[in-house]
């Protein structure tokens, strides 16, 4: 358990840009050490969707799911996305690995069931097994971690990156002392959300949710946070929230009670 | 040495509609001993393409790949079919993985050199190392290889599936007693093209080239068969070309001189 393990998710404008993506890759081959990737790419896949004439449909924050959107979602997040960011990666000496919850059986899940929405193909994590990745890393080899998940019955579910970096970091956490890192476009938890100078530098989950009660912390920051704080719970060592200039050492970092 | 490794290419139509994938796959997760599997999808990224409003154009069988072609490659090879077969293995019981070629930088290639004919981001072979997938295949994992290369310089390339199935059993060879098995639509190499029952068993390439030059063997099968005995120059114990039914024992095996 000596040995630390950083992932690192980045999602938002970040990975959809050229130059941005580019940036933040230079900056993430660079961090010392033993590393994940979990990438997002949403605004990829609303585009490919558009060309092909479907529409997105969202139900707070979320996507939901049909077969034509499934089939978008495999070929974005699976193909099209993961698949630059490991060759960018390997021009930068890294040897990165794209895997979906697919390869090596590594993150099985279930069809979300249907309550007031129908997500479609839309998967709930059920386990994650690290056991051949843990023999790749121990090799320097960089895990990419796109946004798929399976249900072990040959169906690939759509899954919130966010979730994928919690749970992997969770998993990974029985055998690397593992630091999960958060990295979009904000630069931290803000005090206030229109001011990007009021970083919380530190949070632990009471103050987090006097800051909920309060308003200070409001709309997607909640489910971020929710899971973080499980996360923390649940074995990872280190959680911090942050922007690609924070990547190092920068942004809040959450810590348990 | 002692240990054996088959790997199998599936291609053309078997690979496009869900029926006969389902069939091949079946039959293949239940092939005995280490087996990789290397699979094309060329109809499957001509339909995409379409949708998307964009020609396929091809010179001799081989695709023009510009920047927007591979971009749906990119997404058809790497993530819709490569992904849907692993979730199908996993299904089976394989522990499956998909890898293009930068995934732990497997295969790397150089953009084909511009001639009479400018086939865009196509990749030429230069480079296999298989270090990281050995350790994964004497775990019992079978990695299931998509058509694309990279260049080492942050680019992917598209590249056919029977020359990465061939290059990849020549470099497996260093390690294992290598099988490399074609199976497409024929039951083999026919003597007759117009006739299925016209299976060649076995053929040498001093045969091969008889039945050439009586026009025999023509088209598509040349490079295909061209390419084969190479591979046995370089180190391919057996390699042969048959259909669904004959992937356990069946069709043309080829013989070195």
């Amino acid at each position: 358990m000596s040995k630390r393990l950083t992932l690192v998710k980045v999602g938002g404008k970040v990975v959809e840009e050229t130059a941005s993506l580019q940036d933040f890759l230079a900056r993430f081959s660079k961090l010392e050490g033993l590393k994940v990737l979990i990438h997002g790419g949403g605004r990829s896949a609303t585009a490919m969707a558009s060309r092909l004439g479907l529409e997105a449909r969202m139900v707070d924050g979320r996507r939901i799911t049909d077969q034509a959107m499934l089939e978008v979602v495999t070929m974005v997040y699976g193909g099209l996305v993961n698949k630059n960011i490991v060759a960018a990666l390997q021009a930068m000496g890294i040897n990165a690995i794209g895997l979906t919850g697919a390869d090596l059986n590594y993150m099985q899940s279930v069809k979300r069931p249907v309550k007031e929405i129908d997500y479609g193909f839309v998967g709930d994590v059920t386990g994650v097994r690290t056991d051949e990745i843990n023999l790749l890393i121990d090799q320097g080899v960089v895990p990419v971690l796109a946004p798929l998940t399976h249900d072990c019955k040959g169906q690939l579910l759509n899954t919130n990156a966010d979730t994928i970096a919690a749970e992997a970091a969770i998993a990974f956490s029985r055998h690397y002392k593992t630091e999960l890192v958060f990295c979009f476009e904000k630069p931290g938890v803000l005090r206030d959300a229109d001011d990007d100078l009021s970083v919380i530098d530190t949070l632990n989950h009471k103050e987090f949710k006097q800051l909920q009660s309060a308003g200070s912390i409001h709309s997607g920051m909640i489910p971020k946070l929710d899971n973080s704080f499980d996360a923390i719970r649940r074995g990872v060592s280190q959680i911090r929230i942050t922007n690609i200039e924070g990547l190092n050492s920068g942004g809040t970092t959450l810590l348990p009670d």
